[in-house]
């Protein structure tokens, strides 16, 4: 790994970074050359601040909520990039990457897709309508993301006219499955149809028959809570409430929502097991709110929280009662956990993430690493000013550890998953031409690889 | 209206407008010129032809099933915009259109969006990425459309990008009201809310308490579904079997699926009302095989095929039973009438699709005008070769009222409303500008100005 390390002491660049993007490049979260680029989404932020203007204006704005989880799973994708570029597989050719933070908005994620398509070399950053794109050559081959099935939907509609491959590793929609509308659409993670099903099962064989769900109303969850609804229903299992709370952050009412939430667990005292399909940050503050009401019960996870460190490290979390959650096959993470450990700051043009969570490490310099996640959640809120200090890289080496508590294997190896898909699809491709040349091939040549079925968990061990 | 007549013998011509998208221009179904343009989005063809090649490549196809129904909603847009110009409501200044056929595709919906946010007056078509669209200037200042809910809902992601004014006439899915989701689009009908919540009124004051429900898996008839059957759980009625039949007609499974429906229609025989959210197409096809099967019931109709004519033109469709249906509000529908009687082809590269219509008559000279439809419909399939001849004005002329027969008011007045809306904004807007420069104003500015409630329908008679 090819990481400098530089010492910043610059008050003014260290601010810089925080600013909302000014010119294309500020808007990369992270990036890397290489000769055939691979795009990124992760939501590395967990919203938007808005515009205090009115009208509103179509601009991106700044982002807030700086999310560790989803950080590691963009570090998790630069890693398995570095491991195929230091393995044999591509003989000389390297993988580059782009990665956008989506800041968990639809409308970013589209900008980013918007900068996928457009023309690689091009002195600027544009999408050229054509009938038909099949000799057009775009900055990327290949997406991998996003995460929320929302917005992977929404990046697919578009990325579809170029029919670039999109490798989601972790959108669990079961709708994502249907060829005819995502068919540039892949993902190394089960649809929602199976792990509905499991819970289903889990449900009926335990003797639960009276449950409760609780869902985000997006995409995910609406579709989750039907498929969910339709299986346990013919299992005879009753559900004796529908909780549907909103998607986004920004939404004024998600809190008093969370409350008659809870307050309709506490009305059905005698519902004992509550299913949950809801992002991350949604479950902190439900459970936050539970705990403090003393609701004790039985907790289905749906995949996208069931490993989370941010819900094991709630204050009392234990109190909230038994959580029994479905995850993700997890693969060897010595190799990411070796990444981790001898991770430092790369040059802060090329890894804008990590050059913020290097620097709400040096606001958080004084905390202890089980107070540092909600340090790091009230500094990146945007509402407190701090100063960095040359102390900066020597905190940051120091919490190393702190990352890799954080760390979902899971998700990790499925981030893998998906980048080594792709790299063999472009082994395959590359074997007659010369891909160090830029143009060797189009993206929608990379679809017709990658889906064929490759037995991949047992290559990565090979890498 | 400065339409000219233009005779049209030459057989390659003809055949030409049938081929799929070469140039950005052949891309557009129909166009005029303003001051200010106007984006239009409707599915004049029901589905675009798969490609034969293998792998599958990234362009747009050609499109097949002419849709009179539809194809009268853009003849519709058209007239709403010679109105406005024809009224002193702008003081000199003219709106153009510009107007898509989405072929009931998404992907080729995103196609249209992507050419409406490219940039004015530049000589190649390009979207530019920018952080900030304050002072970007696009093709067109707001878009009519779509309406699908599914492509609305799509196109309405990438138009945010921009901020840029849709306004839709027929997507009533609950979720485009949704500010955080959608914050640029508008629209001149309900959502499902307020149609479902009538429908199971309708139902329960019936005294019809066992019911089927009938919908298509996409965005409109999931939504819909579920908001009706909350609303009918309600008021203690109960289903007795729900299908949803895939959305778009080139899935394979879709005959399939509909002949299990009418065999569980068959099975259930005590379930006398069938609540349907489906297309017109596929209502049609429904329809057509159940007369087959002698199935007789109360159908309740959702609007968007409540007062079509394709479904009222059936043979035998008195057998079906009796049909219920909602529909949008009507207006004075006089202007429209004489619009369509005096219409005559335009310049055939301004309007392709009224040259389509114009060829598909010429082909169908000799059917009389209850085997119209049927006629128009076989040969728009791609199928069958035909010639056109001299006789094509002739014949075109004379069937103005089979297009008048095929007229939905209640649509066309949606239409109107979405287009004058449109017209108050602009205007407010110009007021201190001169908007005959095209650089007057952003769409976002539209925006600000269409949030207004204008009292519309009483307007209407002004122009």
């Amino acid at each position: 790994m090819a990481l400098l390390m530089i010492p910043m002491t610059c008050f003014g660049s260290i601010l810089a970074t925080f600013q909302p993007c000014q010119t294309p490049d500020d808007f990369v979260a992270a990036t890397s050359p290489g000769h055939i680029m691979i795009g990124g989404l992760f939501a590395i932020h967990e919203k938007m601040l808005s515009s205090e203007d009115y009208p509103r204006r179509p601009e991106i704005q700044k982002c807030v909520g700086f999310e560790i989880s989803i950080f590691l799973q963009a570090l998790a994708m630069i890693h398995s990039i570095e491991m195929i570029n230091n393995s044999p597989l591509l003989s000389g050719v390297t993988l580059g990457y782009e990665i956008y933070d989506t800041c968990t908005e639809v409308t970013v994620a589209m900008a980013a897709a918007l900068r996928f398509l457009s023309k690689l070399n091009c002195s600027r950053e544009m999408v050229e309508f054509k009938c038909d794109y099949s000799s057009y050559m775009p900055r990327v081959k290949a997406v991998i993301g996003a995460g929320y099935s929302e917005i992977t939907m929404a990046v697919s509609r578009m990325l579809n006219l170029q029919l670039m491959p999109q490798v989601s590793y972790e959108s669990t929609a079961e709708i994502l499955s249907d060829k005819i509308r995502f068919p540039s659409f892949l993902r190394t993670v089960p649809s929602d149809f199976y792990q509905t099903k499991a819970m289903a099962h889990l449900i009926q064989k335990s003797g639960w028959n009276w449950i409760g769900i609780i869902a985000t109303d997006d995409d995910y969850g609406r579709l989750a809570l039907n498929t969910f609804a339709v299986q346990t229903t013919a299992n005879n299992v009753c559900i004796a409430f529908k909780e549907v709370l909103p998607a986004f952050l920004s939404d004024d009412t998600l809190e008093v929502r969370i409350n008659e939430t809870l307050e309709k667990i506490i009305a059905e005292a005698q519902v004992n097991v509550i299913v949950v399909f809801l992002r991350q940050s949604h479950v902190f503050n439900l459970f936050s709110k539970a705990i403090e009401r003393n609701i004790n019960k039985i907790w289905i996870a749906s995949d996208n929280w069931s490993t989370a460190t941010k819900i094991t490290t709630i204050p009392n979390v234990k109190k909230i009662g038994k959580v029994v959650g479905f995850a993700f096959r997890r693969g060897n993470m010595s190799s990411f956990h070796s990444f981790l450990q001898h991770l430092h700051i790369f040059p802060s043009e090329n890894n804008k993430a990590l050059h913020e969570y290097a620097m709400l490490l040096s606001a958080c310099a004084h905390v202890k690493n089980s107070d540092l996640s909600q340090c790091i959640a009230n500094h990146s809120q945007g509402t407190l000013a701090y100063k960095a200090n040359e102390d900066m890289e020597k905190n940051f080496s120091l919490r190393n550890d702190f990352l890799w508590d954080y760390t979902e294997p899971g998700l990790v190896h499925s981030i893998q998953l998906a980048v080594l898909a792709l790299g063999y699809a472009i082994r395959d491709l590359c074997q007659a031409r010369d891909c160090q040349n830029p143009y060797a091939f189009q993206p929608w040549e990379v679809l017709t690889h990658t889906s064929e079925k490759i037995p991949l968990q047992s290559f990565l061990s090979l890498l």
